[in-house]
């Protein structure tokens, strides 16, 4: 069965019609008829059943059989400085959704290089990894935002740095706390010592030398557990 | 400071011979001079710090100066059937490089698309992490062989796999025994039958379906922790 992202999708709804690109897609790309069954989830735990009523290439028009409400999943919010290289952002994003994100803030930091991301082709991946890990949550995505003014509305979280200093193990750590991620150039002294003292713990994340993008799924991985 | 692979150093040398291929990158490409000081790693524990002697453009000479032998990391085997997109598993070996993976096996199962993958790609793929991630090991890469064949050589251990089954967390994995993941379509019945009785746990990896390189991603961080 197909599955159509619906974001404005309303419990209770009787029909729904798809968008211009949706109803192309259905109807042209899908060759779907009358009479086929379609899935739409809203990304908010929605998911609705429904048949195909009015294949038209640019208005097709569903008719909701039935609906299921998901419980929200565990907070997973992860906080990271993009990456150079978009694709490393792109990937992180694909494999953290699968395996439960809820939430991904871009910093902006002293040594971050880069200072835009292309929000809308990252929601489009999410989007995908959402609909084929069979998730009913889309993970929010926000920023880029500073550092200073994350910390402000976050007072408490976890970080990793490659400064020395007292660490705690990656094991045990509460999912309800953003974890913090610096760009390729590391937290500057002074993020890390503004983190330490708004209330941020600093994490000892391997023995080795990671990768943001790969410190980031680490990350992810431990507020999983 | 430049690290260059030297799979054939030995403890106690006084000097090391680039290859034809190093020699060109160091002379011709980063364009070292004689007195510049070269990092060499074996991939089995061993680095050297070395000074160029002899800057030639095909067959360089370095002059060891001190050399350090690294304690083997834990052991952390992954067994996986290759994705058909190989970009999947080369960025799977890579994070998992970082990581800390000591031995990934390619597996072939009744479900397998893709039978062969290019070893060489992925050996300078997992060197290239291995350099960037400071790690002294480079993990060993094997097969692809049979499910079956492997089974015997490795009786026991974890997989995932998609059916219902009584299953196991993903926590407090033994890290000496090799975790199994199948190919895009799962393991087949049989497969799943063949090792629970060779003495195979069945692991519950994620409420979502996984991406095949995200459950090995996923069996990685577990084993690590």
């Amino acid at each position: 069965m197909s599955t159509f992202y619906a974001p404005s999708l309303q419990r209770g709804q009787s029909h729904y019609q798809l968008s211009e690109e949706e109803s192309k897609h259905c109807v042209k790309v899908l060759r779907m008829q009358v009479g086929a069954p379609i899935e739409l989830i809203d990304g908010k735990g929605l998911q609705a059943f429904t048949i195909l009523e009015d294949a038209h290439p640019k208005r097709s028009i569903l008719r909701l059989e039935s609906s299921i409400f998901h419980d929200q999943t565990p907070a997973l919010h992860i906080a990271m400085a993009p990456t150079k290289n978009m694709d490393r952002i792109e990937w992180y994003l694909e494999k953290a959704t699968e395996m439960g994100l809820s939430k991904l803030t871009f910093l902006l930091c002293e040594h971050s290089e880069r200072k835009q991301v292309n929000m809308e082709r990252l929601e489009k991946i999410a989007i995908a990894a959402m609909k084929q890990s069979k998730r009913f949550y889309l993970p929010e995505l926000r920023g880029p935002i500073r550092l200073e003014d994350f910390l402000q509305q976050h007072p408490t979280g976890y970080f990793g740095h490659c400064e020395e200093g007292e660490k705690i193990g990656l094991s045990g750590l509460k999912n309800t706390l953003p974890f913090l991620i610096g760009p390729e150039g590391d937290f500057s002294t002074t993020e890390i010592n503004a983190a330490l003292q708004s209330g941020y713990q600093a994490v000892d994340m391997s023995a080795f030398r990671l990768r943001t993008e790969t410190a980031a799924l680490l990350a992810t991985t431990a507020l999983l557990s």
